[in-house]
């Protein structure tokens, strides 16, 4: 059970206790052959993009997508349980393989909490993972922040193409937390120091590179999105792409080997791919096209995740990226915790270990929507309560009857604490209603409708809204676009994670709110529209005390205080 | 001979039709044992610093310095020189491991020329190398930027260290040439974005982490040199250090494993440890410690370069990396070209193909000047001509009675073209001045100067200067950093690499000329105050055609373009 419970030792010293096989062990199992992989260190590696050209004709494996509902600093464990139903579905005898993201460094040294999972249930090594991996973010950072670096000078240089400095919309990108670079002037210092402007920097996982990275089937798929990037606007207030700087060549030398997913395993030794980390409240969510792919080809299920509640990740999945993925879903998992429905209630985070099914009956509302929404895609599901020690047994009784008079297909885990072995019952449950039900997985919108019909109907039919509100510029955005063409590409959102709504206070399930379209982002590179709701926060703080100031390294080289 | 000859294939052509070694074979050559190797691919690994404990009773092998006249657009091929001398010395039957710097990717954007050696003198894989390599300059990069955020975020959230904003010294970074970057104001949009003020990037070579990490011995010293940066002065003018902010085992997490230096091969299968980047006119130009002792452990000869000209590279690699790295170097080979001396001598880079002996009789004072300080260290020398086609007979006959006038010792190379077999005479002419001559190394200045006088003789004695100007500035600095206890440091000076003077127009042998000393850095955890001179950036900018204009992958995934 979660790290509630006493005398558990921590993640990272669980981690580091493990006993993991040679990443070559692991690949030999997948029948990898020595060509196609290349080892980062004993136990991390990263796999050649021939593997899909062996395996063009291999059936792909079933993809069970894990979603959960809105988060709550309570904690739901929506990775933990990602990893344990990978490690649960191998000892049930399947051939499963785990497709995750990789974290960000910014809010690793901003805010405690990993993202390789916890417990018993975890990828490892851990330490590695969370730290810069096989440094695939920082070659997007660079490829994000050279085409920065071209444009500015293209600019300075004569700037032949005719661009307004004032229309530039690509932003530099750091994997940082640091809020005082969300607004900048650059250029400073006179003539030899570049063409003064107003700039800011996002967080790498909100680059437009990272979201094309994770969309791109192949290399030249990579090339041609990267060409398609709208960087600005010219005096004329035509769109000036990638192309037009012709440097995707460029770009797409510097991610050439970052583009290869990585394997990794887990804690017992089921063998995952992570790959690819957009966040899912600025950007898409999901792991790699290439990884979920590879995950597919390899393995007959394919465990994956997206990011915070089913209002984010799990519509983007469903939205975006099952349009470049070519593999429909058989099934999803939506992680809950009785803590988090109880916050979802009205508790505060102080007064969750205390029993209260009255706020749990009042939290269940959150739950009962992303239902709902999954239900609106077509496809099967099992919620998932991920048991914590403070957990009461009247609060358990009340979920799991509150489920069956549903007609809630529910089960019980404890993968933090046991592994694989807490999920066998999730894992039992999944496979029946997989059998069971014919899957007939619809996407919410049609690409066709306007952009602004599709906006609303994320708006409706996921977050429950009354309505959408567009700003004046997002009402002049929209028709610009349309005129430049754009308007059949599909929607991201920007929303906060905390609610349904983009207001964060507002908790369980609210109702007759509207949702405010601040502003709009072309993403043509991506393909997609960004639609900013709220204050959300394309480049975060830090908090008043960072985890930085508890990280170190022991006398053997070892990290410590890293979760 | 070097690319001027026709029909020769591009380096990236040879690099890439080169039949390479496993790294663990070269590893297993150098009875380096499967746990201290971490493969990065199959052709690149980490070394793990257990070999020092298990080689402490080992005798450090020879080191060679390879260091070279003022560069200029003509090209001295220096690290090809370095690749080649390697090479030859393992013809020879030695036991050679080189010892390089990593490349920084901000110039491999902007202007063609690798930094991986030539022709059949290079070290492979040469396009990893000049990409991302490990990782470890991206990793410097986020510890810098960390840094950043967290004193930012320090000041925003209460600042109890009485930050004074305006006296923030710590800057940002990235691996980028990026002039629009140079100065920049920060934290701007209202009381939730930071607070506002001046900052500024520099490139990431240039970081002080950077310094630190090719200077520290361990990684305890690692981290104790990080927590004595001093990134600000508060209200009261007294310093604000890394350990004041409680986050140098936080930045030595985000470096232990680059940390550990890198394994490649040249092309001819010599070993070559491959760590740490610092330019030589910005930064103190040398490769790691670490890369050093580890090659001086590995081999009975460790053949080594530092950065630009003997100015700058050897100085500090003599007066600064020295005093870390506890092995004097037995010898120095000064690379010089005939084209390169015939610009010294006042021809256009357009006119270097026609016979010259005149300009060549002006230019080689510039070699001269050199000569002279390496003689002042008391070591060894030979003089490397590597030669190109359109060297005539009457120019190398020339050269070669001017050193033999002079009673230089002279060799002849052609490592571009004929590989280790090119550099047999240069090896050759090494391993007998080594043995005839007993070296008697020194410092040029003992520690208990005052920085004003260690400047001066720096000037005076290696860039022939006739004295130095300290700006207004400059003097208050002294005063202050005397007043710190800071006077005992180094000095680590910052001047353009084109002239000998702080005027990049002055070539050959400038007489007479005044060295401004514009401004000092403190670099404490470096170890060495920075003394920065004429105009000299810290953040390079992109050429009006950028080299990234001609990158691309081809249809197998592999880089084109890449010099």
């Amino acid at each position: 059970m979660e790290k509630a419970k006493i005398k558990i030792p921590s993640d990272i010293e669980i981690a580091q206790n493990s006993d993991m096989k040679k990443i070559t062990e692991i690949a030999n199992e997948l029948q990898i052959t020595d060509d196609e992989l290349e080892p980062y260190g004993h136990y991390k590696a990263k796999l050649s993009l021939n593997i899909f050209n062996r395996l063009k004709d291999k059936k792909d494996g079933k993809v069970i997508l894990v979603t959960a509902i809105n988060p709550t600093p309570a904690g739901e464990g929506k990775s933990t349980v990602t990893v344990g139903l990978g490690q649960a579905l191998t000892k049930l005898g399947k051939k499963a393989v785990i497709a995750m993201r990789e974290p960000s460094l910014g809010p690793t040294m901003g805010v405690k909490g990993g993202a390789t999972g916890g417990g018993y249930s975890q990828v490892l090594p851990m330490e590695d993972i969370n730290l810069h991996f096989t440094g695939d973010i920082h070659a997007i950072t660079t490829a994000n922040n050279a085409l920065s670096a071209l444009i500015d000078n293209h600019i300075q240089q004569g700037n032949t193409l005719n661009i307004d400095p004032r229309r530039i919309i690509w932003k530099r990108v750091l994997d940082m937390n640091d809020r005082a670079l969300r607004k900048v002037v650059i250029g400073l210092g006179g003539p030899f120091q570049g063409v003064p402007r107003e700039d800011g920097f996002d967080i790498t996982v909100a680059s437009e590179i990272m979201a094309i990275f994770c969309l791109a089937s192949d290399l030249n798929d990579l090339k041609h999105r990267l060409s398609q990037i709208v960087v600005a606007f010219d005096y004329n207030k035509n769109p000036v792409t990638v192309k037009d700087l012709g440097v995707e060549g460029a770009l797409t030398m510097l991610l050439k080997d970052a583009f290869k997913p990585n394997l990794v395993q887990t804690i017992e030794h089921t063998p995952a791919i992570i790959h690819g980390g957009p966040f899912a409240n600025i950007a898409h969510g999901c792991n790699s096209v290439l990884a979920t792919k590879m995950a597919a080809k390899l393995g007959d299920f394919v465990v994956t995740e997206a990011g915070f509640g089913a209002d984010l990740g799990a519509e983007k999945f469903l939205n975006i990226k099952t349009r470049s993925l070519g593999i429909d879903p058989e099934a999803v998992v939506i992680v809950a915790t009785i803590r988090a429905l109880k916050m979802h209630g009205g508790v505060e985070k102080e007064k969750l270990t205390e029993e209260n099914v009255q706020a749990l009956q009042h939290g269940v509302t959150n739950l009962k929507k992303h239902i709902e929404t999954i239900e609106l895609f077509g496809l099967p599901y099992v919620v998932a309560i991920n048991e914590f020690t403070s957990d009461t047994k009247a609060e358990i009784d009340f979920l799991q009857t509150w489920c069956d008079q549903h007609e809630i297909p529910v089960a019980l885990t404890q993968v933090w604490e046991k592994g694989g072995d807490g999920g066998i019952q999730l894992a039992e449950k999944l496979l029946e209603v997989m059998e069971k039900k014919q899957t007939s997985f619809n996407h919410l919108y049609p690409l066709e409708l306007s952009i602004e019909e599709k906006i609303r109907t994320i708006a409706q039919k996921v977050y429950g809204a009354k309505d959408i509100e567009l700003s004046s510029t997002a009402k002049k955005q929209i028709q610009q676009f349309e005129g430049e063409g754009w308007a059949h590409l599909p929607i991201c959102m920007a929303k906060t994670q905390y609610s349904l709504s983009d207001d964060p206070q507002k908790l369980g399930r609210p109702e007759g709110f509207i949702i405010l379209i601040r502003e709009l982002k072309p993403s043509i590179g991506a393909g997609f529209i960004v639609a900013l709701t709220g204050d959300v926060m394309t480049m975060p703080g830090l908090p008043k005390k960072p985890a930085a100031l508890q990280m170190d390294i022991d006398e053997n080289g070892k990290a410590v205080g890293l979760f």
